[in-house]
């Protein structure tokens, strides 16, 4: 067992670990037991797995380099994608992937979403930016499977899982990127029911391309004479070209690219401006983009919250996908680069070993896995949640997993968002020089994954979403419901007995300490010395959350020998020993509740 | 005093924070009292630095993003760099600065280096890939003057000191990066007292270009039949064109451009890979790159040290210079950009605010002062040392400041390559979406900045260059000395009292923890464990330096009002409450010298 296992030999995620915590930890095969997930085995879980690492490694891989050299143009007309990235978008919607988590009476999969994301894992791995279009396309899909109507349904969705169709999540503005409660785009009601949408957005992936028929833009605007800040945005589906009843596209709509942002990374992707209603198209003679509500008027938001929140996990496992597949290329290079000669065996004339031999390399690799694998385990821990929620058989169940679901969604964007970047770091600094030129792939990944603690709500925004929205709801219920895992998690672990023991009381001491913070936090109502401190707490929270996944890897390798086993228990302990007690100075600065920040005054900078 | 200063309206340094931390801390106006720098006065050191901030912003700031757009070409012919480099380091050698810091028998203009590292940074906020150009034909230049033979120095430094002639420093080869024992490059003695070159370079800046006459590439190289590894190494001075006796240009040597790296930043200064020897040119009609020995054979390696501490040094205030321009234009965008609201005032009709107003906001800000002014600090008071050492008038004077200058030459390198690029990090992250793209420039920063853990001594180099070599070397004479200004600051802080008596606690334990920990390190001659925690020792000891250097500047702003001393005392605030604290886990790993790294196997990832 001491040469490397044949997994390896991939280098966008390690399929030993996902089997060992989608079935080992998570046992996932238990779900279908579950009536909802009942026509489903471990052999199909395989199979999509296999078919996701192939058609990644076969149509999302090799382009990705060109894919970030050779970005999108507009000639002022079109958009000129590179073909690659129509090829990989067919090649996985003909292997009708898009539905793969869809309930079927749409003509999904129903697979598990836990699936479905280790499935999407690969294709982020292999190329982020083109897996992006298809991410938006399923996160678009399945809010409208939700809220829309079955007309909507037909209309718009069935495209979508074919992959004639794709779609978008229209949100930000050039004033209200964070704040959506700015938003300007109104949206004018008709006679026949529909819309007339007149604005501006900002910062819209995918909202214009060659790459399918037609393009699904979800957009937020305000009818006029509604109530002011976030409770008057209403949504509305405002498609690049209209849809007649029969499925036939009709006249393009009043929809305009008004240019593209260029990135530091993701740059395979469209990013744009989009111009509504100039009258440049004018569909039924008129200006103005026609756009169709969603639901009800006014709650807007809350429906897109839905796609936020499955976009948010998306956007974790994105950055998971990219530490990982950064990780197995630098162990990779660390395993065949030959420099330098053990510290203790300084002869000059004896040959250089690889440098996976130095301890610091090592370190860097041992970062590096407690942080994808972490981080992976996160992603995966939370979509069974809502694999749980969509498939329990008591109410009593879906709750309990919506309330964990909903306190672990901030960790489960941000924490990867950090510290796989991170990880992406340490696989440039493993790979040398090398590392950061062009020739190797990391310093792709860090760009590319420098995206992620901004998009889809920054870094600061989860803390807020969670110390001033998830901590509090429901009477702490959330917390409440966190902690009561983790107490199994811990009981287990004592139980266990030897290291996992000791492990579990060092966790156990951490979480009961935020605990108490976080009850102290808010005591004097001083919200604003609570609130300066949020990015604190949720780094604390992320980082003794994703000691807490950990401490059940461990425990799920039971007393099995071997060196998958062994690699497994020792980035458990790299992450209890270096990386846990990191949260200490945190806690100690929530605990003082910190005014450092907040005292500091714009005349003093 | 509320308003913004007008030293901010540039965006490149405060010059309001080089003027404190040059006069009001480090006091440097005292040192025109010693013979050597008697010539000058604070007024042709403010002059210079006036100068350097004008061509600075006229000449090296304009081009930035076009030479990270434009990189440099090469056709197999030529290697073709915009034009506007050119002109950049013509007007910094017309200006005459390229001799700032030189002996003016040389014909420089015999500065302190403080000085002219102060008036470099400016540079190289403004664009560091130009700035690289001058920083290597200055290093270059002072290694020839210092050990080059004088006739050398006519016909080598004098038209570098012109900017006709530009310098290079090639270390590197492909299979010995980190490892120079393991150089390969050999030079064959010559009947002349030349030599002929044979081999290939790696990672080569600045070696092959249009932009000067002539360019002085100094060669490390092996003479055959000498000692291995780094003791016989021997250093040559190898020219694009040779020289005649009379100065004038001849022959092309035998170098050829075998290709140009392309990386991830630093993208306008070329990067070459380098081949000697060839015989496609031949010079006096045979193959081998003619070079001159500098010194004596087999000592390179310590003259070209020599050129090395002055560029890590120089890479340290390089990683400063890009992480305060990141600051400054992030504090100059969240005081413009309007998003949100206060976080008790949520009535979404009210205006938006600027983002400074936002706790989490001004703590990016805060931690960007931190970093970026703590290292400012510690490269200035490194550079104070040079002085000291070149102006001493005793030995003990000249071997004290040497061997603090030995100690915290890594953590000069080191720290703000970690730290300053921390701050680019934030620094997009205040920029929210708009920081991720190519319209702003701080997404240029943050790839820029990331060589620098990389090149002149990666940043595990760095470390066990502190505690393989100088923490131990002369009988911890290095860090001795280092404890006793340490206590000299801590002394004074006690006696002025108050907060800087507790901050000076506070530091004086982590420091005396430190220096109890070093002796534990080895004790039982397990040299592996105790180098296997050489970063985690590295990156403990330079937090807190740098919060030594943070003490020393809180003392500087004495008992004076107004903003931009409050400003001071906050961000010594902020380093001693949030990063100070972070090294007591860093400390306590040190304790235990921790395995968990070194007892990973290969096997096991």
């Amino acid at each position: 067992m001491s040469s490397p296992s044949p997994a390896l030999k991939s280098t966008l995620l390690s399929r030993r670990d996902l089997d060992f915590q989608l079935y080992e930890w998570l046992r996932l095969d238990e779900l279908t037991r579950r009536d909802y997930f009942a026509e489903h085995s471990r052999d199909t879980f395989d199979a999509v797995l296999d078919l996701c690492e192939q058609l990644a490694t076969r149509y999302f891989a090799p382009h990705n380099k060109k894919s970030d050299a050779e970005e999108p143009t507009f000639d002022g007309e079109k958009v000129t994608v590179i073909d690659e990235v129509k090829q990989a978008l067919d090649a996985f919607a003909d292997a009708d992937l898009i539905g793969m988590a869809m309930d079927s009476s749409l003509g999904g999969a129903q697979l598990p979403t836990t699936i479905a994301q280790a499935g999407f894992a690969y294709f982020a791995a292999a190329n982020v930016s083109t897996a992006g279009y298809v991410m938006l396309t399923i996160a678009n899909a399945n809010l409208l499977a939700r809220f829309g109507t079955s007309e909507q349904i037909d209309r718009f969705v069935r495209p979508m899982l074919a992959g004639r169709f794709s779609g978008t999540m229209a949100l930000s503005e050039t004033q209200a990127g964070s704040s959506l409660a700015d938003i300007l785009t109104r949206a004018e009601p008709q006679p026949d029911g529909t819309y007339r949408l007149f604005g501006s957005k900002m910062w819209i992936s995918a909202a214009e391309h060659e790459l399918t028929d037609n393009i699904v833009n979800l957009v937020l605007a305000k009818i006029p004479g509604g109530p002011p800040g976030t409770k008057g945005i209403s949504l509305f589906i405002v498609p690049k070209y209209l849809v007649g009843e029969d499925g036939s596209l009709g006249e393009r709509n009043d929809i305009v690219l008004a240019g593209l942002n260029h990135k530091m990374g993701q740059r395979g992707i469209t990013n744009t401006v989009l111009n509504f209603g100039e009258g440049r198209f004018r569909p039924g003679g008129r200006p103005g983009a026609v756009g169709y509500l969603v639901g009800e008027p006014h709650r807007g938001l809350s429906y897109m919250f839905h796609m936020m929140n499955e976009a948010r996990l998306g956007v974790g496992m994105g950055a998971v996908a990219l530490g990982y597949t950064g990780y197995l290329k630098s162990l990779q290079y660390a395993r065949q680069r030959p420099q330098g000669r053990p510290i203790t065996a300084k002869d000059p004339t004896a040959a250089q070993v690889p440098i996976i031999e130095h301890a610091d390399v090592r370190r860097m690799l041992l970062a590096q896995k407690a942080y994808v694998e972490g981080g992976l385990g996160l992603q995966l821990y939370c979509a069974r949640l809502v694999d749980i929620g969509r498939s329990a058989d008591s109410d009593a169940e879906r709750q309990a997993a919506s309330l964990l679901l909903d306190i672990l969604t901030p960790i489960g964007k941000s924490w990867p968002s950090q510290w796989c970047l991170a990880a992406n770091d340490l696989a440039i600094q493993v790979h040398g020089g090398y590392g950061y030129t062009r020739e190797y792939d990391v310093e792709q990944h860090y760009r590319d994954n420098r995206l992620n603690p901004i998009h889809e709500g920054t870094h600061g925004i989860q803390s807020l979403d969670l110390l001033g929205r998830k901590v509090t709801q429901h009477g702490g219920a959330g917390l409440a419901e966190l902690g009561r895992v983790i107490g199994e998690t811990v009981a287990a672990a004592r139980r266990a007995g030897g290291e996992a023991a000791e492990l579990a009381d060092r966790l156990d001491a951490r979480w009961q300490r935020l605990v108490t913070i976080t009850g102290e936090l808010f005591a004097d109502g001083d919200i604003e010395a609570a609130m300066a401190n949020s990015v604190t707490y949720l780094e604390a929270c992320g980082h003794i959350v994703v000691a807490w996944i950990w401490l059940q890897q461990l425990l799920a390798c039971g007393d099995r020998d071997g060196d998958f086993y062994a690699g497994k228990r020792q980035a458990a302990r790299y992450f209890f020993r270096v990386e846990l007690p990191r949260t200490d100075p945190q806690l100690d600065l929530l605990a003082a509740r910190d005014r450092t920040a907040l005292d500091m005054r714009d005349s003093w900078f």
